[in-house]
């Protein structure tokens, strides 16, 4: 992980890279998957580690013009001050990462926890305007030391939240705002900030962010690209490899149950009824679409403390074959969050990077292959979309290289 | 289902079909598999059942140019010599076809009855020659009465079977036979026979059949297209489709366990470890060809009596994420091997009967949609084996049409 | 099954048994649940079936003083009015019952729809005294061609329901009805009703029941003996067979988590919530009883319409070991509700009459083997229970055979 | 832990216990086992762990004159030379034994280390009566320190092995020996060696130890008790939950099917179809056993590197219901073998030990709880030997406290 102004010192050999430094800005940079993908990117660049579970990765993937793992540099917001050694500590002891890799990268975490800024709290009485631009403030000046930043939000999940008349443009906001109103929900004053400093905005969660009409209107009028939402990491992913399976042998989906165990903290804010709200839809909505018709089931998520940071999902599949006979399948996943999560934020800070220094504006809807619900993209498949991935990806490479 | 030479008095008031009639001959016609095709075609025909787990069904394939169900005719080999009408009893008895709808098309099943031949075993002293003539003179006969034939080998699987020097070319096998050598194994000679006879040849078994130099050397003199090998129907089907999100994701699959509990007549012929060698030997190729590397893991198929036509298959994958997090992902997969592959063999009838209308020949490399192991393709993955396959058949269906 | 007040002309030609003519009457005659027990009862009669499920067939259990099967005949309550011959189809249709043996007890079931009489529905206005009196008038009624009654509740589940200071005790409850007041749920007036009749009682639900110390008073008063509550069938009855194993070998169970998917009626109606509050109870109470501390987990039981009389269940375990080693158990259970508690309802009937011959009064506790939550039993292991079902037939076994 | 004839030194604050010190020697000491049992029984004596898993814990079960925790020494024979310590990395890195408990507990396997003794490998030329008296002489020497010691064999699994006619009685062994032959198997020159030395003996393996007519003879000559066999610590513990509840409810188990994945030791071993079929076939023979009938399905035993000490059981259970209802249970059970077993080796240590004292002779039947095929007892069902045991160990605290 390079020091931001100084790649040239990094200890990584490799010459000066094309692409500059990579500056990834974590909105909940001290959660569990921001400290994950933190320690993990300072062990990539010191070679600690290998690429397993890291897409950019791929052989397939064409890499030209990717940020080297040792020309990234990550800062963030969070509204918990808990430093990111003590983050790493609890992350060792719940067997998310090895006590030995905490310990050689803790040097790189706290360079990391020097670059780290207050965020902002959900319910906070005070001006939304200027607390949005505070936040865009932090981003400018953390983006001062690299050649680009991507702004990632890995926060907790917020409640669905409808901005309404007063984020319809982005007229409409500043004049909301100047009647003293707080139309943001506060993922989205995140995503606000991020285009005000002029970075591209990530949204790895299913909270509102930047889908909201003004701040759509912000992005395309400053020409930023932009992608989410909601990462596919477990049993969404799987069912993005499966639903096709049963499309395509005309095999009749009659039924699909869910059951997603999890208990660290992005299980207990989930315990939460509303915000599991987000969560659930953004499952739904894909699989539905993969199977072309509405499919029954319940989908449960729920908090068992006891698991900590892993994820045990069950899955019941009922199906009708020819002549209508009856079968069933089910799977069991059992998965880190954190550490499927980590690997897949730092692929979109890398290829968002390049694509916004290939010019790309507007939703990447070729990045659907990391998202429960791609913005930009109606198709849910994994193969196509990985098949999409692969092309835009070339296309990215192309044009940063020629 | 159409009777031979007389689609115009078939109960289906479609005018006569712009494909003509397809005669489907089965090389197993009173197996399991065979006998719910040709029940399930009846009811198809007569609109008793509908297209639930017809690939050709599906909405996104495009269907000009494919002989309509009411157009298709039945005939076949078998060594077994109970009645269709029997062998239905048995597969209501396990609950594999509906009592109704057996009864529904009894009169179909004593039609296609009248068009079965003795089938040849294995073993046999006789002139190999010979027998070989006289299975290609049933086909013909067969042929005589439908505008074109499509063989399919639906039998139980032989062990594999090294026809040796004796069948390099198609002279060699001449030679040998005129030596009183007999150097194919039975499912071989049924390949030769509907090669002879003129007939596209489809192994929907991993018996050696048409995968012998000699027969491949015959196939493209007489320019006729086959396809195979071993029907993709359940626990390998489903890891053609999750083998390949391992994969793009990049997660390291460090082991996969397979167990398959059967019980019909596949699962005791599979109780024959030779036997079992053919078909562990297509399932396991396909996976590591898929994920890129050897995969270690015990892969079992088991006979148990009591399950019948069901099978049960349960999978346990171990794979690392990132920072080198051990995860597992298991799956069960509860289904009716027979009507999973029966539509999928009446799916190659219709399929392989175009293709030989469009003029192509030799392995049909775009139908690995439907095999473990398919012939002329190393692609295993199922979404793009399903891309291909629906570009293949707008082209196919372009040149019949055009 | 016998015909009632005529058993020496029925189609058995077993000579008239010790025990005299058993009469079963149903709560809930029509559902599922009844319907197949009745159906199965003249299966065993007419030996169409064998004893499979039936714990009073098993060879440990003294039969001694137990009604013969042919000697039973069934009558009952229910508010639905679809005849019995028809919910044989539908359990038909669905898998539940075979379709030749719906068949061949057509005969019987129309002899028992005779038998039936309207039931009560919550909410009516009636004056429920009068309306307990006209249940225990038909209760009286079907007595009369019998020489023992026992009632079994088997509808569907209803809300908890507190009866509060009208019900606490049998004066009280005159008193209240006497003021136009309606404490009693309508399990409750059922309940009411087998006792004024004279006839024990036996709760296969989780409904208020017989559970209302006013009704336990004249219980006590009139000298009958009870059993419940809630039928053990499924996911339930592995759970206490489970238990004891982690906690006779020490491991710590940390979570507990079940989901239960159904689709009968009784899905339907554990979709209300409160009825489903009523079920989780007796659910949740026995395993951590069992487990000696309280154990967290979710717990969800799920309506799919889709799998009709068919239930799956899945549960996970998670557990420690010695030095704190993590590790998990998890199970998919996929049976047939009604096919399993049937047999048991009918065990219900023969053990509770023989219970009363023998002069058992109260609760009866060594019937805790059968049931979710024991009436008069602390105990929930399956295996203590088993023993004292063992222990205790042989008591009632030998005092009715002395 | 104490160390021999010292213990009034041990850390321990406890006085001198009544029962005096207790030896536990182990035949495979260097093992995953036997060392994670060295760290384990450390960690109690320190209080540095809990009792989780073990059964001498439970607050059931009579610990009056059970040695202390604190007052128990560890000795033993391997072939293997690595040092415990070692033995103890590698358990750490494999996440058998947390790290932190293996550094605190360094000194006392150092202090076992030189309690340890070379063990005999098959196939060896020498006299097999000198080997005996060699390990007796052993094991004389480490009783010296200690007021007893209890020998438990956690070796590897040896092939089934027929010691003929020359062990049938003590008196055709010496012959055997005089004469220069070598009739035992390596695992009863050990259980030889132990009776000589006059310690009661623990099979905790499927080798033939004890279980040979001439040592039996020479048990019983001396008075010792023994107890065996296979330790019960997985998929067959469950079994032995799970069969009684399907044959009390009178269920009709049509097949069972096993499969065990493990990766360490064992399993390298287990490989070995020989030393496979010792195991299967005391998994086996309970199932029948408690069933009460043959029940088909296949039991396989695989070696999966990758697991390491870690174990994944799928068990798939097909059963008849009521009126021939077809349905199934499937279990997954994840566990970690070494510290599943290393309670119970300790917990057989104090068992066997107060027995013993407590003037016990002959195969130990109540302590079957811990075995797959237990000596001296047909009883498999679990809480039938929990009662069992329960009842015995009162009994024993009681002449050993009086």
């Amino acid at each position: 992980m390079a020091s931001p102004s100084t790649s040239s010192d990094s200890p990584s050999n490799t010459p000066a890279p094309a692409p500059g430094t990579l500056g990834v800005w974590f909105v909940g940079a001290r959660g569990s998957l921001a400290t994950t993908a933190t320690i993990g990117l300072s062990a990539l660049a010191a070679r600690l580690t290998d690429e397993t579970g890291c897409v950019t990765g791929h052989p397939d993937l064409d890499p030209r013009g990717l940020a080297p793992w040792a020309d990234i540099v990550v800062g963030g917001h969070d509204v918990d001050t808990v430093p990111l050694v003590k983050q790493a500590e609890r992350l060792v002891a719940g067997g998310v990462v090895p006590a030995i890799l905490a310990h050689q990268v803790a040097g790189e975490l706290e360079a990391t926890e020097a670059r780290l800024r207050p965020g902002v709290r959900g319910g906070e009485a005070a001006d939304q305007r200027a607390i949005v631009e505070q936040l865009a403030d932090d981003i400018r000046a953390f983006a001062a030391g690299v050649d680009r930043v991507v702004v990632i939000d890995v926060s907790s999940t917020e409640a669905p939240h409808d901005a309404g008349a007063d984020a319809v443009t982005w007229a409409d906001l500043q004049a909301a705002w100047a009647a003293g109103r707080a139309p943001l929900a506060p993922s989205s004053t995140y995503a606000c900030a991020a285009l005000l400093a002029g970075a591209p905005y990530v949204a790895f969660t299913p909270s509102p962010g930047i889908d909201v009409p003004a701040l759509l209107e912000l992005a395309a009028e400053r020409g930023l690209p932009y992608a989410g939402g909601d990462g596919k990491t477990g049993e969404t992913l799987v069912k993005s490899a499966l639903a096709p399976m049963f499309s395509t042998r005309s095999l009749a989906v009659r039924s699909w149950t869910s059951i997603n165990l999890l208990g660290g903290g992005d299980g207990s804010t989930l315990s939460d009824p509303a915000a599991r709200a987000s969560k659930t839809g953004t499952k739904r909505s894909g699989l539905e679409s993969m199977l072309g018709h509405e499919v029954p089931g319940p989908m449960h998520i729920d908090y068992v403390e006891d698991l900590g940071d892993w994820k045990t999902a069950w899955d019941h599949v009922r199906f009708d074959g020819f002549l209508g006979t009856r079968m069933t399948m089910q799977f069991t996943w059992e998965g880190c969050d954190s550490t499927l999560a980590a690997p897949l934020v730092l692929d979109l800070a890398r290829l968002t990077g390049r694509a916004a220094a290939a010019g790309e504006t507007g939703p990447l809807a070729a990045l659907g292959f990391f998202f429960k619900s791609p913005m930009g993209s109606e198709e849910h498949r994994l193969a196509q979309q990985w098949d999409a991935l692969l092309a835009w990806s070339r296309e990215c490479a192309d044009r940063v290289s020629s």
